[in-house]
């Protein structure tokens, strides 16, 4: 709770400074805990519930306003906390002490427009311009604390997957399966799962979104399992695809033979300087190279992870940058066929530098078509 | 599945032509639940992933857009649903389907900036305006079916904190007493918790807003609990407060005397047609009366339940609304002294005419001040 945080918000400043901005106000929950070091009210679901903090960041300060009871306290590093009453908006009562003329950054993404609207008649002679996701792009390249965090939230994920691989899931629901992955993974330690866990069976493997349901596991069924913990606010991902019974039909062992070639293509992609499109360049080589042999329609994605999934950097075809060393990011293949289901492959690497080992694999648990 | 979503929108049709709207488009997802019956893909920590789902509703026509691989289908009783890329907002695909010259409804509490950005672009010669709580406001009153899942909440809630009375607390941290709460409320058949379960023990105890934290429970604590259960979608809200131990000190029990008064009286100020003030007048009415005998500060709250936890109506001094019949509401009051904790009490109760009974209280545990 100390310099690391001290520092990140100097950071920021500097990043301000170089885009003309005298302060930032920061709303995104996420953004919140990496630049105080605290995670807010609400728990695992949501760093902070909606609205209930802001950050002011300016050259000489750094004001935590939040609603509740306390006082004005200084807590070391420089920061400093206000309360506020609970019916305040945090974000309204810090653009209230901007001091005027100066320009402040806010955080379009995660304003709301009636936020917005409220922010800006508080600060009303100021220029409110978009910060933009600068703490987010600030946030990418992950410290040692950092990436030990997510390695004990992959090592918990694995756990959990692996107690799957000895249970009985033939005529259990998705849900059941779902819920029970959450509760193992909390016992081993996670703050509680990534994400609400996604187990879908039969028809709804495969898929890259699909809420865990009633639908019962049956033999001869592709079952596809999502999830991954949360330990410490930081988050991994990880997708394993399975038959149910005694093994795959020749169809099953084939497309989880494609899938698997396609998603190790695009793990083998990610490199310190490759480009943030590498990785589902390499998987679609893979799977157009199939020709009509594989005419299904396919999704690749991948995106950062730490204090959320699904954060910068954002990888795909269409995306220009390039990857850093340190940066977690997941990889993910998934097929699925309307009416039969499918297989869906996913993991979580750090990107790291050839010189070391190349890409640092997070999520262990085989990749394998096992039958459980 | 079918009529009751149909007329919800229809409703949502006669709100905006009344205030002169063509079209509405949805993107809260407790509000995207209610008026399609679906509730996305990301489970009970939020109904949806942000960004995932839109609906517009026109005149004519309901459309569902996600993303995902759906093709257009209609799934009966007029709504229709959309598929969209992984990397695509469905808020900007549906505004782009928005016939020229019709001014369209958003939800500006719900959008974020650059969201709203996009969508007035997609909708670029269209007029775009506040669409407000619209649909908040349409589901403050309960048909007798969610009302039914609210009663099932709020039996799951007390069954979760009958059990914790039945067990011992002392020696235990929050966090681990949240997550237990927690697993038996999904054991007695919970989606999952309605909010991450506030434990507050010791100094912690009597604050509206505590996360769970690692401070282990002591003999002499006072310790209170915050919980409640969702079921279906739908969330009660229920907080208990105990000592732990043999009894109370005269302070706990003098302290715990008032605080439930004052919540009592809020209570039973509830009626069809008295102000969304009586409450929180009513609970002070009884702290003040207590004059210098009752210095400490203390805050009362309530909101709506349903779909979501501190929906409409909003309850407080300076609120002007009404209550109506079959609108279910939270009301607490609560003191927390600074270094020693104190008193949270708080219930969901349904509003009903006076000749049925009065309020209807959902969340029967009781509000003695018990030892554990």
């Amino acid at each position: 709770m100390s310099d690391v945080h001290v520092e990140r918000r100097d950071r920021l400043r500097e990043r301000c400074s170089a885009t003309g901005l005298d302060a930032a106000l920061i709303t995104h929950p996420a953004n919140l805990r990496w630049l105080t070091g605290s995670a807010g009210g609400a728990g695992v679901g949501s760093d902070s519930a909606e609205g209930a903090r802001a950050l002011l960041v300016t050259p000489a300060a750094a004001v935590l306003a939040a609603a509740g009871l306390w006082s004005d306290a200084d807590l070391g590093g420089g920061l400093t906390r206000v309360g506020t009453g609970p019916a305040d908006d945090p974000a309204v009562v810090l653009a209230a002490r901007c001091s005027g003329g100066s320009s402040l950054g806010v955080e379009e993404h995660d304003l709301t427009v009636a936020r917005h609207r409220a922010v800006t008649a508080a600060a009303s002679l100021r220029q409110i311009r978009d910060l933009g996701c600068a703490v987010e792009q600030l946030r990418t390249v992950k410290d040692e604390q950092e990436l030990s965090l997510l390695r004990i939230a992959g090592e918990i994920a694995d756990q959990a997957l692996g107690e799957l691989l000895e249970s009985i899931v033939a005529g259990r629901t998705e849900r059941h399966l779902a819920m029970e992955l959450e509760r193992r993974m909390i016992d081993h330690g996670a703050d509680g799962a990534a994400f609400p866990v996604r187990v879908g069976t039969g028809d709804h493997s495969g898929r890259a979104a699909h809420a865990s349901g009633d639908r019962r596991v049956e033999e001869g069924d592709f079952l596809t399992v999502a999830l991954g913990a949360c330990y410490r606010g930081y988050r991994v991902s990880a997708t394993r695809t399975f038959v149910v019974g005694l093994g795959p039909a020749d169809w099953q062992a084939e497309l989880h033979r494609q899938v698997f070639s396609a998603q190790r293509a695009a793990r083998e992609a990610l490199a310190v300087g490759a480009g943030q499109d590498a990785a589902d360049r390499a998987a679609h080589r893979v799977l157009d190279s199939l020709g009509h042999a594989f005419g299904h329609p396919y999704d690749t994605s991948g995106a950062g992870v730490g204090l959320e999934i699904g954060e910068e950097p954002h990888l795909g075809l269409q995306e220009l940058g390039k990857l850093d060393n340190r940066v977690p990011v997941t990889v993910g293949v998934g097929v699925s066929l309307p009416g039969r289901g499918g297989v869906r492959i996913e993991d979580t690497l750090v990107v790291r530098p050839s010189e070391d080992g190349g890409p640092e694999l997070l999520t262990i648990t085989t990749k394998e078509l096992l039958a459980l």
